[in-house]
């Protein structure tokens, strides 16, 4: 047994409903989902996050996460739409540390509610210049 | 002049700050950052959302989001972690219509709020093999 759910998962020591998998990622369904046909992708190699995830597996985590979305909108599963979302630290909300992208069929209506911008920034291009170079310099 | 505003900013037509390119993708800034730092990643070749991403594409522009979420927690941007963040169609949250990966930095207290859950769903094993069964069905 390690400490983490997905790994147990992964090892199929742990119980899940799966839904695809390859060498590098497996996709399963999320227990608690958002909305029905709440999809979650994972590396099948532990990484708590992005600082830790091999650029090579967050691609193939990605591309497994697009058949997924893409085969909702042709399911019977009722989806409209599709987003997908990382958490990457506490700050942004991720609660399982090993590295997951959360595919979640939407309709309208439905249980999500993202809400933002209550500050409405709207700053210069001499701003977003400014904070562009403080992003670079972490490259 | 197309009518994607995505395309004319990859030709260098209209405005933006950029922050990282490479052959198939591009970073710039979001002029209505949620949060101060907030940069969007998109494919040089128009694709309106993930139906129409070439997976090489989409795996690209993952991994660029990924690295500059990386550059983001090292810089001096205020970021205590990251949300990457796709929508597809319009029923997700879609408002331009080229494929296009939210890079949002965190912090507690900030202008994002995610809620979801209303329903408490928690689905049973037999409720998520059928659902599973379903998105197998439009792989």
């Amino acid at each position: 047994m390690t400490s983490c759910i997905f790994c147990e998962i992964i090892a199929g020591r742990a119980d899940s409903t799966r839904v695809l998998e390859d060498e590098t990622c497996l996709a399963f369904m999320d227990i608690r989902p958002i909305n029905a046909g709440h999809v979650l992708v994972v590396p099948k190699t532990h990484a708590k996050d992005l600082s830790d995830l091999p650029a090579e597996n967050g691609g193939r985590m990605f591309q497994m996460a697009q058949m997924i979305a893409n085969a909702l909108m042709k399911s019977e599963v009722r989806c409209e739409g599709v987003n997908l979302m990382l958490a990457h630290g506490k700050a942004a909300g991720q609660e399982v540390f090993h590295a997951h992208l959360h595919v979640i069929p939407r309709y309208r209506g439905d249980n999500l509610k993202i809400r933002f911008n209550l500050l409405k920034l709207r700053p210069t291009r001499a701003e977003l210049d400014r904070i562009a170079a403080q992003i670079r310099h972490g490259l």
